[in-house]
Formats: structure tokens, sequence, C-alpha cells
């Protein structure tokens, strides 16, 4: 039986990898990579650094495009839900073709496969067709979010209480959740900080967290907001790229 | 300037170490410990597993007893924040007399040290008293919520959607919260899954995970409720403590 590794290989610094990434690692013979368009290079860079250090076995980097992902689309998750559809065909052939009758292949994920990350939900889909036999194994990393809280050194919770993970792009349409005054937010792309308009929240705010490139902004929301989207728009348009997360807290009354 | 390191190793697999924590680990003079009471024979034996393995230079350990929880206060946070209380006395005292002026002392926390662990409070207070002086420096580590959602290959959330990371106690009180459809629970004493009446969720539940011990249950929560609550009562017999986490996933309509 073929066996696929959805490996989590941290939020950019090489020493997030763990010893069971590196042993799954070093039981691939294929590793599947995907053009993922501005990140390519850095993602592409720090692949190669990880497999050079740490791979002590023949193996194969097969690469495949990724499809265009509509990002204007009014429907965002009928617009993953399309992209992801295309990467199945995608991922299903590269592992029909690549991979003989018991040999393993791996995919490299930024952070931890269990968020945000879609190839789970892609192999899922593609091993319920059942043209191609395979077993999933997930292998957890650190992801954006511990990252962020450890440079900030914070606790994301407080005490005894909930916090919520979501996206920029909730956070826009429904401001800050009930119920819950800790927020992490990912997969901002909206500048949704800037458009809340609460009192009394602080962020803790980070870009490239573990890496040369780390940017971090902590404060009250509302006086640093400009601040974090001036500095967003230059990291953009320097790298072309940008990945960053976030932690609004609510203060004591 | 002294330093000291909140470190996660993971939540029970010794391969959930990462390079980082490993670097860290070969940076400190002393590792403190405080016994954590049922647990401190499996944390024991897993951080004197991770010393002989990975840390190459001369080092010391030193114990100190955990002040005792009331666990039945009325009053959990209020509780929580007494036994903190008494931590810090104990850490400050540690920190200034076990540590040169220059020295590196560290913690090595189940999990990560952002969540749902006390630490990085505790240090934030005695810096604050300014007693004594030190940096702090926060590793991410595996937490059992990564491990758990690894092991039944599920990513936590869905699509551009949020999810809510929540106590057993407040799941027990509040119910399953309000606008989510996906929830993590972790310090679960009271089988709070249990009592929740909601028709349609599945849950996905783990002890140990990563660990010999491991022991996983997923499917209806109605259906499966029952025998969680009997491993649960079964595990805590056998081995005296638990850790385990689950989450909670509304079904699509």
């Amino acid at each position: 039986m073929r066996t696929i590794y959805v490996i989590g290989i941290g939020a950019g610094d090489p020493d997030h990898l763990t010893l069971q990434a590196i042993a799954a690692m070093n039981r691939v013979d294929v590793f599947f990579t995907i053009d993922k368009g501005p990140t390519k290079d850095d993602l592409s860079a720090l692949r190669g650094e990880l497999l050079a250090r740490h791979v002590h076995r023949e193996h194969r980097v097969v690469e495949a495009p990724d499809p265009r992902r509509d990002r204007a689309a009014a429907a965002y998750e009928a617009a993953v839900v399309d992209w992801q559809e295309r990467r199945e065909a995608i991922y299903e052939r590269m592992i029909a073709e690549e991979l003989g009758e018991d040999g393993g292949g791996a995919f490299l994920v930024w952070g931890d496969p269990a968020l945000y990350d879609g190839t789970l939900r892609i192999l899922e889909r593609i091993a319920a067709r059942g043209a191609v036999g395979f077993d999933v194994v997930s292998i957890p990393g650190i992801s954006s979010v511990q990252a962020l809280a450890a440079q900030h050194r914070v606790i994301l919770n407080r005490i005894g209480r909930p916090f919520t993970v979501t996206t920029g792009r909730r956070l826009a349409e429904d401001g800050f959740p009930d119920g819950v005054d800790d927020v992490v937010v990912m997969l901002d792309s909206v500048d949704a900080f800037a458009g809340l308009p609460d009192e009394g929240i602080d962020i803790y705010w980070g870009a490239y967290v573990g890496t040369a490139d780390e940017v971090l902004v902590h404060g009250d929301l509302q006086q640093v907001k400009d601040e974090i989207v001036a500095i967003r728009a230059d990291c953009r348009a320097r790298k072309g790229w940008i990945m960053d997360t976030y932690l609004l807290r609510r203060r004591e009354a």
C-alpha cells in the first residue's frame, strides 16, 4: 500500500521541524510540491534546505503547477472548493504515476496540516474516489499562531477561558466574535483588524515570524492599526507575499 | 542577564520535540521542575529521556514541590490564581538561588507554552515584581490538540470558518458555543461532552495521543459518549491521570 505523509514543517524557521517530521521525511521516496504562486521561491528554498540537511536517503522531488484560484470571487468558499477540485486531479495523477505500489510520498506544508491547510481534505476526497489506494499519515507542525505567541511571549487563552480562531474575511464580515475576549486571526488579506471599531482591544501581530524577515507589533488596536496596515503594504510590495497572523485581546474591564 | 526558557516538549511523543527546542535545551544550565502530582512519574520519565538523548552539556535538574491546588473549589479561576501565586514564590526563589547572573534556566512544559499552560504568566508576574531580573524565551511545542488532529487525520477548521478552543468546565456550564460549528475542548475533568444534548455532532476524542497508551474514539457524539466515559474512567484508574482532548464537529445540515 502507498503511504502519503502530510508533514507540517513549521512557520518558516527551519528549526521548527520536529524529530517526528524528520523521521517521516526519511521514509519518503517522492516529495510532491505544488507551485504556490508568490510564496513559491521562499517555500522552495526552505524545502530545499530541509531536504539537504535532514534527508539521508534517495528521493525525488516532483513539481506540479498550482491551479490558479479566483481570489476576487464573491463566493469565497465556492472558489476554494473549485480550486481544491482541480488540485485533487493533479494530486491523484501524481500519486498514481510517480509512486510505486508500496512507495512513500509526501507533501510538506507550512505550519500544521490541521490548521487552515487543505491537503488532508484533498487526499481524503481522492481516497474516496477509489481510483488510487493509499494510507495517509499526518505529522503536526508548529503553526504561525504558535510562533506568533512565542515571540510575543503571550498565552493564547486566559485562565479557564475560551478563544476563537477565525479568518480575516470572517472578522471583516462579522466583527469581533461573540462569547470570547481572545481571537486569533489567520489568512487576513483585507486588513480586517483595521476595520474594527472596538475600543479596549490589544493586538499582537507578526509577519514571517521566526524568519529573518520577522516583524512584530504589539499595542492598543486603535493606536497601532495604521502602523500595521503600512507595514503589511510594505511587506507585500517588497516580498510579493505576506504570511502574518494576530491575536486580538479584549482588555479586562 | 539570566535567561529563562519555557520550552514546549510536545504532547507525550518524544519525537514531538523540535530542533529549536533541542537547541534551547543545550543553552540551559538548570532545568527547573515542579512536582505535577499524578503526572509526575510520566513527565519525569519523558524529561529524563529527552535530556539524556539531546542535551550534550553539563546541566542540573532542580526539583520543587508543586503547591496543591484546590480542585474542589467552586471559584475555579480564583483557585488557579491562588495556586499560581504560590508557584510564583517558588519559581522566584529557584531562579534567584539556583541561577548565576548570566545563567540559563528552563521549564519544560507539556504541549505548547501558549496553550492552557501558566508558566509564561507566572514568569511575567515575577519579572514585574522586580526582585530578580531575567529575559524570557518561549519555544513553541506540538500541543495535544495538534497530535489529536494528526492521529484522526482531521483539519480543525472547515474552509474559511472559525473554531473555538475551550475547556470542559466552560462546555459543561455554557453548552456548545454560539457562532461556531467546530469546538476543541481541553482540560475536561467533568465528562462535559457527555452532558451535551445536541444531535448531529461528531466527536474526535483521544487520550495520551502519540504515546504507547494512546486511545482514539471517533463517531457520533450521542452514540459513542458512553464508551468514552467508560474509557476515561478506566484510564484514570489504571494510570492515575489522563491527558485527553477532543474536537466536537457539527455535521453539515
